[in-house]
């Protein structure tokens, strides 16, 4: 792990915080104090430095970046303070406390190897997060930035721009192990799932958990529809089986997948997690009062408010702009029904080339409609106030989904069930995968890569011009400064939107192209990769997030299940090979085609219902916390007795008290 | 309330419990001895008095009839030992501790009425089962029944058949302004669920709630249907409107009454208080072991040889019964058929009579059927041993649900479906409503209160034989007797199941006979009464059942509610009058029904999604008390420091010293 030579206790840079570079001295001396006071004094207690400038100190060179780390007995404090759940000697996961600090499992000596560099960055920034004002009433030098009491310092600093950035540091060492065992050697073994989890956190590791679960999980679809493409079958009781067996397996392996999830965030202490008392998110304003369940003094936004926002505004505008989506798409077809039609008739070069225009500039007005709606979305969520960072994302990805959803199949819906052009559908279909596919991991990780790596190797040069060669490794300065300047990773968001996709061009219209599942899983395979490649060396090390499942996706994902299950009974109902059976009355076949997708929904159903959503043991584990929890708190009322609910301030008060006799 | 003359000390008789009259003096003796000793010793420390021979000593009499009651100190301990909710001064509702009684809101003096009689029985019966053997091998007198140390000695009794019974008393003052105030009085104003609760306790009142609110929700239906009865509306139009709004409206109420039910469980205490540590049932058998969660020792039993059981054995039989039920409906037709044959081609009367013997046969057969099918889930759903009362209650509630369905409703399918005879469906409908309404009421309430009542003017007359007349109040001990003898009021299954059959009719055909929902409302008034009339008069009062909600039942409405869509659309999409829309294309038509359907489905489930199921203020009274329990069990692992996980054994010590410090 890095060290600063200059000073003489041992210090290790965790965080970095980078103030604009024409922030006032008195500022900055009012923030560092404020960061380094005593937790008694309602400081942080952590540990600050000022990065000292470069060898290669340039005019522009932002002064104002500030290590910060922690003494790691505030770390452990810390670690009880967000809830932190660890193993336990008898191999049960429990919240971290300092008392019983010796029983946890790799607690060792002084407990300095017991967190791991993610988890001591995420409580840096939770302590960082939670500093709040007392009474000061602005923030110094900066009359018009005021402050209120309990509120965090670090959220108005942000919102006022004197704050630029903080962003843990990447640790060079751990990173180079991590690389090399997940994605630099050939191997047959799975993704370092837990070394994924100790260097990134949760949200990161289930990510590629998941996406690691669904190569496998499309293995045995990819296997059963490779034999339809090689041998050309066109036996279409061949293809009713295997729609059959892929609805089934998608409802199945989601149903698995959450069992999988709820065994890793188990192991992770993220499941037992409790996430209620989550604080506002930075944008988030009301009238100032007090929480009804911690008693905290907070903003607060009536919800009936944010109910209209949402259905007076936010949903017709979403219907707007999916009708105009559809309305473009519909421009595309006869736009390219027209030019086809030129073609036709006057085959020359020229109008050969006018055949490719309409889809060029469909596909132009998509990437471009996908831009501004994501814009608009996001301003239109920020608008609507959530209180919660989660209900914000889900409201986020609920809008964004379902216009991805639209934009991407549309056209093949439209191919599908209104021309029944099933060659086209295939073709299109094809297309529409390979190059998304291809488009995807290029525009994600080697783009950028390449980008970086010419800035990268610019410092080097420039280092090397001022010094004599000390081995290849930049010094702390300039390795704090080149990773401030690389782009920040903005979350699984886009990761977990390509899967999706990728998942419905499987599923949707599977029993027309069972070879989308071998695309996708070799796909896949280069996607680790890639994703892990990108996380690595493209961008910022992000923020740990303590997740305990995927969260909105596992409904999008069975949402995409259903859906398949009517496109696809409707695509078999209507393919000539099974009108054949039925040669006297088309009612006959539709009725039949309703009735087989009623009961495969319903079955889908009660397989749902059936697959109990958290395994067994971990179930057990779960209840005999609750017990013992429960036992605790009658205790607890036993003791401290006389009176029905103790308000917060003295809760507070006392658990700080107990932290105190923990830290000294 | 009732209270014993013979013995000086105040002691109010809660709960009886009958032996069996050949019991052995010594096994009455031990028994006794165990109810009485201190908790200290492994007793129960209840106050057990015999039963005196009534005015009327019989020769037949059972002599072994034990009054079973308790201190009121010892009541206060045993709330807190069943984790009782009770409303706090501050009006929110926390588990009970002896500690910190005085800030409960009824708590006043020694607190010798805060607790309600149901309460005080639910608790008498808690410690009763709870009291476990110590070091006996067996029961005094009868080598054969085994003990095992910590296993419940009045379940080992009960399925001995040495203990008949064990029933809470009848309190007759409250139960007379009960039931003035419930059924006695004509009255505009709603149920008193308060008092019904406290009577009865929670699962009782649940169910009259849902009684009440389903009859009120009923009524827009009801008013919206009648207009189409008294004009004899026939155009479909009309009825595509009737049975959208339905549809909706099942939903909307469905998802209203989740949030009403837990406002009233959260009043009552019962949503909060947590159900994981239920003991195992009493017929759950398995190698002995220590339970993973509590720690306790109790019977395993392993869960892979449970499902076996249910997927092998009981759910083929349950597709054969469904089997034999269909082709016994089959039969039915057949014979129907051939009998009007016989009547239209020789219409005499005795041809006349036989037009009905079908009927007359196949209800018969149904009824039938219904019990032998009913005996044999209870059988198969025992022997699938379910550890926990619940899980066994789903199980036999599902067998008997699907059964009862398809006996009911299989007939109005086929005539829908298959005869496509709108104007017999409405006929069958109409008379199976009808009839099995009255037929109900008869048979489930006035019937056995005409038996009860002979039986009680017998004992009356006897009583005034000997005794010269001292008011119309019975003694205590015939009193007890009485009751003893009184049916056993067998849990709300019935009750519910009839309710869910009602809706059905109400729902999965509404857009052919939309007067049911009013038919459906006039019987919910008078079920009312006649289920109040019954609970009060007919049966031995019920244990009281902590319930938080409706359980199973509420998915059963939700799938009722779902299939209500789909037989709709159906029967609207096969009417004349929409038919005649489509002139050119009968497949256009089920296209589009077939659309409406599935955008119909979609929106309900959204709906389901959109709606929370607990009101918001609930929900923060929620997390306010899980933060608390969070705190406190911080707060306990520093106190109590160094173990990671307790074991059970001494937190059961230490809760029984605190419990003594309590009843002392």
């Amino acid at each position: 792990m890095l060290s600063t030579d200059s000073s003489g206790s041992r210090f290790t840079p965790l965080v970095v915080v980078e103030l604009a570079s024409d922030t006032k001295e008195e500022a900055i001396a009012w923030l560092l104090s404020r960061i380094r006071d005593t937790q008694q004094n309602g400081g942080a207690e952590l540990l600050v430095e000022q990065l000292g400038p470069g060898v290669v100190a340039e005019e522009k060179e932002n002064p104002n970046m500030f290590l910060v780390g922690a003494s790691w007995q505030r770390l452990l404090s810390g670690a009880e303070d967000v809830g932190l759940f660890k193993e336990c000697s008898d191999g049960s996961m429990r919240g971290f406390t300092c008392v019983n600090k010796h029983s946890f499992k790799d607690f060792k000596g002084d407990g300095d190897d017991f967190l791991s560099m993610a988890e001591c960055q995420y409580i840096i920034k939770h302590e960082l997060d939670t500093l709040r004002a007392k009474d000061e009433t602005h923030v110094p030098g900066y009359s018009q930035a005021k402050l209120y009491p309990g509120k965090s310092i670090i959220r108005r600093l942000l919102s006022k721009g004197i704050l630029i950035q903080v962003f843990p540091l990447h640790d060079k060492e751990e990173l180079k192990r991590l690389s090399f065992s997940w994605y630099e050697k050939v191997k047959l073994s799975l993704q370092p799932l837990d070394d994924i989890r100790h260097y990134y956190g949760e949200g990161q590791a289930l990510y590629f958990g998941f996406l690691e679960y669904f190569t496998f999980a499309l293995v045995p679809m990819a296997l059963i529809g490779l034999p339809y493409y090689l041998f050309d079958w066109e036996d279409y009781d061949k293809y009713v089986v295997f729609a059959v067996f892929n609805l089934i397996w998608c409802t199945v392996i989601l149903e698995l997948w959450k069992r999988c999830s709820a065994s890793l965030a188990y192991n992770w202490g993220t499941l037992s997690r409790k996430k209620a008392f989550e604080e506002p998110r930075p944008g988030f304003h009301g009238v100032l009062g007090f929480n009804p369940v911690t008693g905290r003094e907070e903003p607060l936004y009536p919800n009936a408010k944010r109910l209209l926002r949402i259905y007076l505004v936010s949903l017709p505008f979403v219907l707007v702009c999916l009708y105009v989506s559809l309305y473009v798409m519909m421009i595309y077809f006869q736009m390219e029904g027209w030019a086809l039609n030129v073609h036709d008739e006057d085959p020359t070069f020229w109008t050969g080339i006018l055949c490719f225009i309409p889809s060029i500039i469909y596909a132009v007005v998509i990437e471009v409609m996908n831009l501004i709606y994501r814009y608009a979305a996001e301003l239109l969520t920020e608008w609507e106030n959530h209180r919660l960072e989660s209900s914000y994302q889900n409201h986020l990805v609920l809008k964004v989904l379902v216009f991805n959803f639209i934009n991407c199949f549309a056209s093949l819906f439209y191919i599908a069930f209104v021309m029944q052009d099933m060659v086209l559908l295939r073709q299109s279909l094809a297309t529409l995968l390979i190059t998304s596919q291809i488009l995807n991991q290029f525009m994600e990780a080697f783009l950028p890569y390449w980008l970086q790596r010419r800035r990268n190797k610019k410092m080097m040069r420039k280092v090397q011009k001022k010094r004599t060669m000390q081995g290849v490794e930049l010094p702390l300065e300039e390795q704090v400064r080149l990773e401030a300047d690389m782009s920040t990773y903005l979350g699984t968001f886009d990761d977990y939107l390509e899967l999706f996709l990728l998942f419905g061009y499987v599923t949707l219209f599977s029993c027309v192209y069972p070879l989308a599942a071998l695309l996708v899983v070799l796909n896949n395979i280069t996607e680790v990769y890639s994703d892990a490649f990108k996380m690595c060396r493209v961008f910022k090390r992000p923020f740990s997030d303590p997740a305990a499942n995927i969260g909105v996706w596992q409904l999008a994902f069975e949402a995409m299940s259903v859906i398949a299950v009517v496109t696809n009974c409707a695509l078999i109902g209507m393919s000539p090979h099974v009108k054949a059976y039925f040669p006297d009355s088309e009612t006959q076949l539709i009725l039949w085609t309703v009735a087989i997708e009623h009961g495969l929904l319903a079955f889908k159903f009660i397989l749902t219902f059936l697959i109990p959503d958290v395994p067994k043991h971990i179930q057990i584990k779960l209840a005999r916390l609750e017990f013992e929890s429960l036992e605790a708190f009658k205790k607890k009322r036993q003791l401290h007795g006389g009176k029905c609910w103790k308000p917060w301030s003295s809760a507070r008060a006392s658990s700080e008290e107990e932290r105190r006799s923990c830290t000294h």
